[in-house]
């Protein structure tokens, strides 16, 4: 099945090893789902820059947010080009040759623009922010005033530039190497959890986000 | 301590919450070290562009690599201006209030421009490369010939304009919200590690590497 076809533009396209590439929602979504963070290219006086900031999704946008007073909320909010990546790393491939080991991973990239979430809808799209980090706590965490929401930032870039890239295979040698004398395989990394730090004088009631983090 | 005044440039100055700022080697080469991806920010016809990719450490250069018909690679080694970040995520920062909720992580931003490493160096940045996946693979695994050195360019960039940005620590609450009753704290992530899937046939010596992988 030749993928490239199904590439939203040519330069959401993946060009090397063009087998790895994926234009389909289910897929693009789930990868941005399983992301707290992302990457953000864009260019300003300072030249190219590449800044890691949280990211959610909401529909068929990808979602960041920040203080009305960084620079780089700024230079986003007025639509300037950027592009959004996200890369969860999921293993280092030990082939039998130095040349062929590999990673394997699960990435998105995003061209396009920003745009400004409208003040009626930010009181939604960051209680979707809640709801990806924590579930249940929008209703637990003392609520953002209106000055805090006003101080706030948020953009949203369309998913539609969008194109994923996955390896999720073991090493693939020359026919010629598959003899060669050294153990070969895939080390799996993930992005684990371990046991939640509470705050000296928490409440008693631990939510269950809490309860389940570590075992998830 | 105002670290802002040792960062190496104006661009490299961490400009919100300067108090995460960093500017000393040993910060920045832990970050580096610790890290297997980096993304890459820089501009072609395509517009700014963001790609995750392999990264290591020699001495005080950032390292990446790639095939030579990469168009990534053939951009960057012309000394296009760029910016290399390295994220780590260490928790997720829940606090008292919505607007106070942050993430912990351990960040490197690098401004300036790749350069070809040079032929005669090839073969020992690359065994570096491999010592920072797998140490002592570099004598197992099957060398390089001289065309897969030949096809594959290497790239590094001076870690002399770089700033890492470090959130280590719990909510920080108004001090009106502190007796907010919900659970508060940190919901710690880490770059977790499964246990190595070995390739059918693979010999029955495994190296420490691997046995040790999933419990360090």
């Amino acid at each position: 099945m030749n993928t490239a076809a199904q590439a939203p533009s040519e330069r959401s396209r993946v060009r090397r090893t063009e087998d790895r590439g994926h234009y389909d929602r289910a897929t693009i979504h789930a990868i941005v789902d399983a992301a707290y963070l992302c990457h953000v290219a864009f260019v300003d006086e300072r030249g190219p820059l590449c800044l890691p900031t949280a990211v959610w999704r909401v529909g068929d946008h990808v979602l960041i947010h920040g203080s009305n007073g960084s620079k780089m909320m700024k230079s986003l909010a007025q639509g300037t080009p950027a592009c959004l990546a996200i890369t969860h790393l999921d293993g280092l491939v030990m082939a039998r040759s130095a040349f062929s080991h590999s990673m394997n991973f699960r990435s998105v990239v995003v061209h396009g623009a920003f745009e400004p979430v409208p003040d009626g809808e930010k009181t939604e799209v960051m209680h979707r922010l809640m709801d990806h980090l924590a579930p249940g706590r929008r209703d637990e965490a003392r609520a953002p005033d209106r000055n805090e929401l006003a101080a706030t930032t948020v953009l949203r870039m369309p998913l539609f530039e969008a194109a994923a890239k996955i390896r999720a295979w073991g090493p693939k040698d020359k026919e010629e190497d598959m003899n060669w004398p050294v153990w070969a395989g895939v080390l799996p990394l993930h992005q684990g959890r371990l046991a939640p730090v509470a705050e000296p004088g928490c409440p008693a009631n631990t939510p269950a986000y809490v309860r389940q983090w570590a075992s998830a």
